[in-house]
């Protein structure tokens, strides 16, 4: 509703930030930054990083000064807010359905450069009626399923019939293919993780070959995240990233594996939920102030950042349970009631979603507090 | 940030609300608040319905015209959200730590009755000094642990020792005991649940005689949730019953059995997800608009409503994934893109959590929005 107030002054310590926060390491951050644009530099893909990760505007002009040519988004909502935040290129990476949604996306794009996705041709339908009431032409990617199960036509020809349907409506202008497989991102394997991400490459590059032979090209062949974009970026067949967790990292996707077995360590930990301790009792436990309500545990449980011995075992809607194994006998410090800790969130993107604010943390001080426009835009 | 828009407008039918949106069905919600007046009625215990399920004062007030004497709160966040919105008493059930929350708490002590919890010496010399900074005299309750192993000294002597500290406090008055059971809630199996609420009883009652025997007498013996509030009603221990989710309900609840070994029927579902079909691509599979920023699947997935053959089998960010059976053969209605549904969430609290706006619906029309202005006040 209102406003809710920041946790943190900037120019104040870090130690002296009200928990739970959002704390982004913008050092960390900014080498997230470069580490993908290094890694993708020479390839043909380009960045268009997800907004769903992070929800902000100011994320996303950072990520263009690294070279993203503008955000992904998920809902009319979200692209709203980045389109109003300064980003003048954006893809609603989804299905948008309902004369009132339709609405508001055609009349963004009198706005900015607008795209968005479908899978349905009574949808196709209801896009040129949208685009025509408001005088604009969309941009209409179709999107196939590539492995994921979840949105988008078979790839071949149902897809080859939908971006027919697009080019013939009178408003709309035949985009390009959406293939994004959200199941392989992660697949912790390396080989298997690849061998997903090259199957879905092998529909899409037929795909679009079957589009071409039919005069249709692609604008944007987009897909790709944080699990899989050195597959897609190296493919020759897609030309747009879509990554979004890379800028942040969380526990899962830590989870994954490199080539050769090692950890995923392509990027860094930028992001942690700041939470002290509220309760100490006994020996073996500490609560925090931070639960269901400032972590979304949908993928397992968050890490304490550089504290062993000390695991996150538990979350009630405004309690986070610690375990506390050997840490007093290894040497680490003992938690005590109004202590804060670092954690690691388990999934990044449902846990921003719970936030206003993100606080921008650089040599232990607070230098900027982000607004996270987005947050709640659900529609 | 900015207040998101509000899903619908009074007046409009229930299938032009657009969608993820937060529907209460105020007849359902209505008998649940009576229901629960009637079920404590001629009990010594008077109701003090938990806000951190709500989040929002006009639910507050409407549980204080059914007979309720105020709100729990969990966060100091909620407990202005609730004075400020007209609430005049209201309970923080839960540890205060940290030098800006406790002065704000101080603070709202001198606008409406406010108390608080504690399990620590050196929090309850914080909170007095915070007092004694605001001119104010705090109500301290001691929580004790009754069996949820989470917050809460051991009862008895422990206990006694912490109401001692407090009583000695020159700006805290000691306000009774905190004795709520988490953990018993959602026992499932009724002779269990109610031994487990048996038990923190029995520990309660020693608690209260023993403080009683060193000249302690607790205003409030408080705890009791939807799960177990009958047996706290009828204990003559507590005299304050802490349920929230009873306005409402929600799947995890509806999973708890009644005596005899029926569904737990108590209550009614009064709150849904209303949701749309944005993809139908396989006869197996519909995608609805409501993911895990729309719904908390901590406690499991949520359930559809009056659509049997129709199960929700999985959430991804912004996308909820049903899996089709036997719905056509069964008669049901085959959901198309753009139909809607109503999901009961699969955990209440959290669920609201994501929301800024109840669309109170009566006879197929929007009756009321109602602002959820505690939503996202973690701190």
């Amino acid at each position: 509703m209102a406003e809710t107030p920041a946790p943190a002054t900037v120019g104040m310590a870090m130690e002296d930030v009200d928990t739970p926060a959002l704390l982004v390491d913008l050092d960390a951050f900014e080498r997230n930054l470069k580490r993908m644009a290094d890694a993708i530099e020479g390839s043909a893909a380009r960045l268009r990083p997800h907004s769903k990760t992070h929800k902000c505007p100011v994320v996303a002009l950072r990520q263009m000064a690294y070279g993203a040519v503008g955000a992904c988004c998920q809902k009319v909502g979200e692209a709203e807010a980045m389109v109003y935040g300064g980003v003048p290129d954006v893809l609603v990476s989804n299905q948008i359905v309902g004369a009132p949604k339709l609405a508001r996306l055609a009349a963004l794009a009198r706005q900015a450069k607008v795209g968005v996705c479908a899978d349905d041709a009574g949808n196709v339908s209801d896009l040129d009626a949208a685009a025509e009431n408001a005088g604009v032409v969309l941009d209409v990617l179709v999107e196939i399923d590539v492995g994921a199960e979840r949105c988008g036509v078979a790839p071949g020809t149902p897809a080859l019939e939908l971006a027919q349907t697009i080019d013939k409506a009178g408003n709309l202008s035949f985009g390009g293919l959406q293939a994004y497989h959200g199941r392989s991102q992660h697949i912790r394997a390396y080989d298997e993780r690849r061998r997903a991400a090259e199957n879905a490459i092998a529909l899409t590059k037929d795909t679009v070959a079957l589009l071409a032979e039919h005069g249709l090209e692609c604008d944007i062949v987009g897909g790709a995240g944080t699990g899989t974009y050195q597959f897609e970026a190296t493919s020759g067949v897609y030309n747009e990233l879509q990554a979004g967790s890379y800028v942040f990292m969380d526990v899962d996707y830590g989870e994954n594996e490199n080539e050769g077995g090692g950890a995923f360590a392509d990027f860094e930990n930028s992001l942690f939920v700041y939470a002290t301790v509220m309760s100490r009792v006994t020996d073996e436990r500490a609560m925090l102030d931070a639960g269901l309500k400032a972590l979304s545990i949908d993928s397992g449980m968050p890490r304490l950042w550089e504290t062993p011995g000390v695991d996150f075992v538990g979350a009630s809607d405004e309690h986070g349970k610690l375990a506390i194994g050997d840490a007093a006998a290894s040497g680490n410090r003992n938690l005590r009631v109004g202590d804060k800790v670092q954690l690691v969130p388990g999934h990044v993107d449902p846990t921003v979603n719970l936030y206003d604010w993100y606080v921008g943390i650089r040599n232990g001080h607070v230098e900027s507090l982000w607004p996270i426009t987005a947050r709640g835009l659900l529609r």
